[in-house]
């Protein structure tokens, strides 16, 4: 059974402020062009860079939105909403044009992620979506990024699916761990939709449902002989260890090599090493040790620091709700309307008004060493603009790039932020500032609005 | 264009490993049944109980999962199963039997939420996402119930949808939030999806695309007269109150009455006090204030103590993504196999065996005061059971509670738990203790498998 497109899925996954100031505008005739920057206000702790992900999906949202039938009955079950409004609302697409930052880019605090323009209509009805897909996204991404760092080279799989905030959660951490360099992930249903490679190991459950634990290794291994991972800890690490050495014995004897063991609990640095000896004393050194329980980007560190013997790690929970920084202060705020710069101005909460461009320098050595926040309409020479127009009138530019390809952007650009930016602790601060004409607009749009509001009442 | 049944879309939202091991025991013809319990190992800081939700998503899951052609054309393109076992999924159906804990209950920690009896194949295929369906909505209903208690009868609403952890997230929060007494969501999906009432208020956008502030305050309280509530802070809240005050008069012109005026910046119990004085000396007392802004427990009790004059607040992003505790210690272990009873042994996480009820004991005053945990077969006299069956051959037995009942029921059980435990900081432990036939039964099995487990290899 086919399904419904995104758009349509989801038209009401909005606020309900962003109908009713859609009546008020159309009650008004108001419907100028308005733009929208989304950015992250600042950094969680021990954080200095982010990794924007999630733009397929908004462009997906934006060229497939309309309310359906059943959208609209509900809207008028409501009794809030006219009917010149909710005709309206039948015939309601998408039909402006977004500006990006490309699937796996790094970028910083206060930069915009993307800019959306079209009719403020449009424009202000698809925010709740857009921040939410981008957030999810770029949020495990920026965390994930760090888990792949703390592991230095070694193969990471995502196994968080279960602990996920919910099921579409469980699918974005799939992917947006992928995009920064996991090896892939327990989850089915991820490895289907965006062509993730998948990999499992087996259950406590499983070794427990067998009359002992060898004859629940020997079957598994009859069954997967490729992709056979032992848990080892159901009982006891040790005698765990010993059987899969047995186990990967008998493997050998049929022309077949264990893949490797794994394990969940205990002191995992101490009991890698005994594993380690276990395993390479009867000659079976081309067998892994993977470690799973509890793993980020610190415990990585950890383990490896005591001297772990760990080949590979499944990732699970703190990377799949990012459990040290669960959200981003991220916004999507209106800079520009009619041809006019906007901006609020509460307390704390200053945004940059106008279409706007990042510009990245790089040092002598390719380095990244500095982004300029400018206006669009405004040229730095020497300088690489980061935004691209990636849909106008409502439809996508051509395709994105494919989930490979930006992971592999990701992984070029990575190596172009130098190692201050990347400590997984205190990290140093990236310089960004903004061009004079951003600055000078800024400035002026400020104080006209300190004019021409606090004088009011 | 109807959706496919959440049984079949979600099929392949699972782990690896429940197909591998599924393929093992199909291939030794291992189906026995096998009881798994899902429940919560240890409390998050500063709490001392959970309140159940999710259980109407589990049963449509299970009661209506199959794998499409699309999901065994995928399983078969991934090289990994044979013929035999591919042409097994493709009929196989849910036919075990669940008992679970009544939506809204409140429990404690290693008590079962729920306990699944199944052949095994089918047991355990579905716990990825029975331990993903239950976690996000217990963990947001065991967040938000901290919020109710905070806000002492003051009306909330849940604004977290922009920054949930996806899409599915965003309708759990909104459902699990209404579930222990928020008022509503300004999640418009859920609203039509489960029925909860839906709010909004209007956005700083709103207010900067006009010409001036005022201005849009009027559209919106001509467009909206009954549900006004108009943002003060975009500009300054103070001349912004003194704006919306001035609308009031216009509405009350009119026969119309201003419902309320939402901070969303700054100190907000001083300015809070001085929107109050305004309203108040313009003869506005009914004139609601809302706060909005990083609001969760804390920021709620702070913001009273420190004299706050709010009617009503809405809570977002840290409430929206339990963000002191955004996972729970939540596993769906096996327990029973084929008649006996199993457990792990692995280092620090040893599980209750066997199929279990809970018992829960009042005292003279009505109230909560303590629970055990004993075999099902087991009755406890004086005791009332937590646990009943509410699926049977994998079909539903009879109606769930709708929400608004579960809601009813939640806000019953919640009054009859003493005060010590629902401390928002360092609340007491309930007590929880095993019967004797339980205690022993864990026993006799843990000593079984030391022997069994440890002489070998």
């Amino acid at each position: 059974m086919p399904q419904a497109p995104l758009g349509e899925r989801l038209a009401l996954l909005t606020d309900l402020y962003q109908l009713t100031m859609a009546a008020c505008y159309f009650d008004q005739g108001m419907n100028e062009e308005a733009t929208f920057s989304l950015f992250i206000r600042k950094y969680p702790k021990n954080r200095s860079y982010f990794v924007a992900a999630g733009l397929a999906e908004v462009l997906e949202y934006l060229s497939t939105l309309h309310f359906s039938e059943d959208d609209l009955a509900y809207l008028e079950s409501t009794g809030l909403f006219r009917t010149p409004f909710l005709d309206f609302l039948k015939t309601l697409r998408f039909s402006g044009e977004v500006h990006a930052l490309p699937e796996g880019s790094i970028f910083f605090k206060d930069e915009p992620i993307l800019e959306v323009s079209a009719p403020v209509i449009e424009a202000q009805l698809v925010e709740t979506f857009i921040i939410n897909a981008v957030n999810i996204q770029t949020l495990i991404a920026s965390k994930a990024a760090r888990v792949v760092q703390a592991a230095r080279g070694r193969p990471l799989v995502d196994f968080s699916l279960r602990r996920t905030q919910g099921s579409d959660a469980g699918l974005k951490v799939a992917r947006a761990s992928y995009l920064v360099g996991f090896a892939g992930t327990s989850n089915v249903l991820a490895g289907k939709v965006y062509g993730i490679p998948i990999f499992g190991t087996m259950a406590h459950s499983y070794i427990t449902s067998f009359p002992d634990e060898i004859e629940a290794f020997r079957v598994f291994s009859k069954n997967f002989p490729g992709i056979a991972t032992l848990l080892i800890d159901t009982y006891d690490n040790i005698v765990g260890a010993r059987k899969a050495a047995r186990v990967a014995k008998e493997m050998e004897g049929r022309g077949e090599r264990l893949r490797s063991v794994r394990l969940d609990s205990g002191d995992i640095a101490a009991i890698s090493r005994e594993v380690r000896h276990i395993l390479d004393q009867e000659g079976l050194n081309y067998v892994g040790i993977l470690a799973s329980g509890g793993f980020d980007e610190d415990k990585i560190t950890e383990v490896l620091a005591q001297g772990g013997l760990i080949d590979s790690f499944a990732v699970g929970t703190k990377m799949g709700v990012a459990a040290d920084a669960p959200y981003f202060d991220i916004a999507y705020k209106m800079v520009k309307y009619a041809g006019h710069p906007v901006m609020k101005l509460s307390t704390g909460k200053v945004t940059l008004v106008d279409k706007k461009q990042i510009w990245r320098n790089f040092d002598d050595a390719g380095l990244m060493n500095g982004d300029i926040i400018s206006l669009r309409e405004e040229t730095l020479s020497g300088a690489t603009p980061l935004l691209t127009q990636v849909m106008q009138n409502g439809t996508p530019l051509g395709p994105l790039p494919t989930l490979r390809e930006s992971r592999e952007y990701f992984r070029r650009q990575f190596a172009l932020l130098p190692e201050a930016y990347k400590a997984l602790k205190d990290p140093g601060l990236y310089p960004v500032r903004l061009s004079r004409g951003l600055a000078e607009q800024e400035a002026r749009v400020e104080k006209e609005l300190y004019q021409r509001e606090m004088g009011e009442a």
